[in-house]
């Protein structure tokens, strides 16, 4: 199963160059994972901190950009869950220009679960394991 | 006295019309705080929220944008205490680029000190009113 | 006529006492200006911007602060034509917690109308005027 | 040869868990890359871009996290040239928290040198290899 959302670019998200910045494509990746938990694991991301202060930090990340986003582009990010690990989960990210779905920048990012009053790593929760591993 | 901290504009802080988006400005000036806080006060703002979980936040705002910064440009941030009241604090910022001291933003901003476990306002503690004041 | 949008807190979006940061509800201000522009005067900012050269920057802020945005809310700002001046456009923007109405912030917006290839003022086009007029 | 560069952690880089937000860490990078050009090429990024329309856009990122940076740590950020080719150039940024030197982050990036006019990659300009190769 796949998940996207859509992120229009903004004014402010563009540099001198008139290109997205690229370190706001890794924020609209972050975007869409909070979008993912919302849809998909029943639990708005904001919740998963505060309610049971579990988060998903980046770890690991691999990114590729083929081709720019603009100010005026609307941006498609789709995520897939590519690996559920004891304690970590790897989503792959193809954020994609929604207007002619050009492939823009593909990312592959290791989210390790973390428990965030101790401030170390965890083993996912079965229930987001079991949800996660169906994707 | 006056105190004065030097920004250099980023190739992220910039627009696509090449000049520093606006809300950075106000980035700007909260940087500045945070080394006033540290320069003048002996408190690192980090360790004021931390040790003492004692905020400032802004709670109103006047400025006026009267030259751009572009990127290349420094900035220097004039910061001075305009007024130190029950529980806020008034500073004066005024935003000069560096190299002809352009006076490119000024701004005056309340900010009223904030008991950041019970999240309300508290009065200014005797120690930074003491030093605030005599700014 | 009232305009509104509807903005997600993101992550992001927030510091570490856990509120919106405060430079990033000026951003939400703009986000929903570009709104206003594609909804109301048919020409998406980022056109009026590459096709006509024609750009709105903000030369005149006050704003207030009443409650805080928190990671998990939903902000709607409505925005309000205030005046159309000769070379000048003055918003009203109020940010709302989405799902009480609460509302957070107000701020009054003076944004001159420029020339981005000569970056000076000029008159604001007779046909913004009349459309802003009617709002 | 090594070049590196001191950033200081500020308040609106952090994220509601109190640590640097990640894609802020990707900017950390492209400062010290900024510096990086300034100190070692003579030429001031903003002057690459303006005088020469020349860019050095990032097209493929491998970073890892391995320590967070929060707020009140100062980073240290260190650049080292990996790879100069024919039309690209490939940095390795190590992130480490100056205070006790702690690598929190590391990256490897390609650089493509883009002409900003035509907006397509082309071959790094001799002057650059040069410089660039002795790093």
């Amino acid at each position: 199963m796949s998940f996207s959302t859509r992120i229009r670019v903004r004014f402010g998200d563009c540099d001198p160059a008139g290109l997205v910045y690229y370190p706001v494509i890794f924020h609209y990746c972050h975007v869409a994972m909070e979008e993912f938990f919302a849809a998909r694991c029943g639990t708005p991301y904001d919740r998963l901190m505060r309610d049971e202060r579990l988060g998903f930090p980046t770890v690991n990340v691999r990114a590729e950009f083929f081709a720019p986003l603009v100010y005026g582009d609307e941006a498609e990010v789709e995520v897939a869950v590519a690996r559920v690990g004891q304690s970590s989960v790897t989503f792959v990210y193809e954020v994609k220009r929604a207007s002619d779905r050009t492939l823009c920048a593909r990312s592959t990012q290791v989210h390790a679960a973390m428990d965030l009053d101790a401030r170390r790593a965890v083993p996912v929760p079965a229930r987001y394991r079991s949800i996660l591993g169906q994707d």
